[in-house]
């Protein structure tokens, strides 16, 4: 079969290899309907340092199930399917939690067996492998076109608004026009945003997002973009969604929340962040800062303390006049105390 | 009155100073009835450098108001108060997503005030006070207490939990025994977990830590520690919530999340992390990572273009044969196409 490999710097070009064959009982082999070239595919591409005949990084795909493996009982030889970049296993922690993206046990996507070519092999099919109903001539190219963004950008543009807790009524941002920045518009309007505003300086693609439900464009970028935004918003955003991958992107995501913003970031980081980093690679969130405690109090907590369904005062272990506040130091310091109470007569 | 100062490293001290006066018409004079000394206190404390006579930094206290500015509605003189360490306005749109603590209008907490003393000045005080029903009196010792960790350990612990949104079912994990770390613990309690473990390894901190609601303790720490959590529950955990503020705490915590899990982090960070540093001043929840494609699809992105209710095959911009990926790489990499797809006969 024909086959995607790079050939130097700058180009790709096709090679003949064997087809792939089931090497496993949880895989299935695909034979490809449509794939595409991702932002991420660019990478190798113009890599000066790229040696000839690497395997393309391609891993979006929609096709027909060829062939499968033993232990495959969710799809048969004939199925349409959309094949995920990733392989959830379903079971895991991680996958149950709704991060099949990490699953615990199958680490790695599909960029490994390069799906630029006519035939793919998919490991930890079972579970992983969507299927389409119908077979690819019931549908439209354009319906085609859709549903192999299924396969990796529509659902990281989801990615991002959905772990930025996206909810009806929020005013969203979203940094990055490319393709997975659309998509992020689509999914922040799915998830009832009542504010879309795209940061980008190309018009067929800032056309493009207001079509699918961007409520504003700005072109600016750094401070001058942030204040447009602010202007556009009257205020800060309640979620941005960073799409790119760069320290400048994040910078832009974070400058246009208000505090207590959230920010959802699916730009592979290609910058030094070491927390950001090990964060994205775990899919894990990452929340903190100073207690809401009026909040808090006036809603839940004053109540549950009267009510005498909570006992945090006993991390009192020690009390004092003012006149000891030495000691009431000095023994926290020691730990001799949890916390030191100062009692007023 | 009487207000405590630094009078050398490793030591406080009582000096006379004038009573405060109400300054802004959203002041209130408070007369203390309970304060306490904060572990962030003990950082000044220890310090070698520290100029004898500075302000102590006590920030929590329960009292009664003495007095009030004119545009003052909420309390009046006599009424028993929460005072929290923060000054939240309740209008802008940190207060009303619920971030009080990181108020868009009033930065900066008590801390500047010195509230180890007998009467402080609390500004824009006619939405951040939290009013008690009745008088000191009505209430034993242990419920005083209890309402004084509402100023500010008790809502920090739930506030470690909320950003890490525990609820029902949650395996978590507390890192620090101190008493964020045992409020963290009621916190995890309050919200549902099911599984409490709480990292320490002092017997009366643990002890505390099971009355209140922890399913077990883990004295072990780093790696040991780690592996020490993932045998009790089976797993990784679904939060982590870390109320020290240190790298290593912060490493615990991460290595105890299964993929996809989330960190509440309350602890002032006390570790050179650009980006941690930067969302935890303003209270900002980041969270990104590899897409659930599957999840996704299955839950609601396939129905949803298969309905025609989001086209995100719009980014694909331009079609192209295999033999032609060259140009469809190119094309993109020149920024003439969003998104290249390979059709196939």
């Amino acid at each position: 079969m024909k086959k995607t490999v790079y050939t130097k710097a700058g180009q790709v070009g096709l090679v003949e290899v064997e087809r792939p064959h089931i090497e496993a009982p949880d895989d299935a082999i695909i034979r490809i309907v449509r794939t595409c070239v991702c932002g991420s595919d660019l990478w190798s591409y113009r890599n000066p340092d790229i040696e000839a005949g690497h395997q393309n990084s391609g891993h979006e795909a929609i096709g027909i199930v060829e062939e499968i493996g033993e232990a495959i009982t969710t799809v048969k030889p004939g199925d349409f399917v959309i094949a995920p970049f990733t392989h959830g296993c379903g079971e895991c922690d991680a996958c149950r939690a709704g991060y099949d993206g990490t699953c615990d046990r199958h680490i790695g996507t599909n960029w490994s067996d390069g799906v630029q070519a006519e035939y793919m092999r998919f490991e930890y099919a079972n579970w992983a492998l969507v299927k389409i109903p119908g077979q690819p001539s019931d549908y439209t190219e354009a319906m085609l076109k859709s549903l192999l963004t299924l396969a990796d950008v529509m659902p990281t543009g989801y990615h991002a608004a959905r772990v930025a807790n996206v909810q009806k009524g929020d005013k969203v941002v979203v940094i990055g026009d490319g393709a997975v920045g659309q998509c992020a518009v689509i999914a922040a309007k799915m998830r009832g945003a009542s504010q879309i505003v795209l940061m980008s300086r190309h018009q067929d693609r800032q056309q493009m997002a207001l079509e699918s439900g961007a409520t504003a464009v700005v072109a600016e970028r750094g401070e001058e973009g942030i204040a447009k935004v602010r202007e556009i918003l009257g205020g800060g955003a309640d979620a941005a969604l960073e799409c790119v991958g760069t320290a400048a992107a994040v910078d832009q995501a974070l400058g246009v929340l208000h505090n207590g913003g959230r920010m959802g970031f699916v730009g592979v980081p290609h910058y030094n962040n070491r927390a950001l980093g090990s964060t994205f690679a775990q899919n894990i969130s990452v929340a903190g800062g100073a207690a809401s405690v009026t909040t808090y109090d006036k809603q839940v907590l004053l109540k549950a303390v009267l009510d005498g369904d909570i006992n945090p005062g006993r991390v009192f272990t020690t009390s004092y006049k003012l006149e000891d506040i030495n000691q009431a130091y000095k023994d926290m310091d020691e730990r001799k105390s949890i916390k030191s109470m100062i009692v007023f007569d």
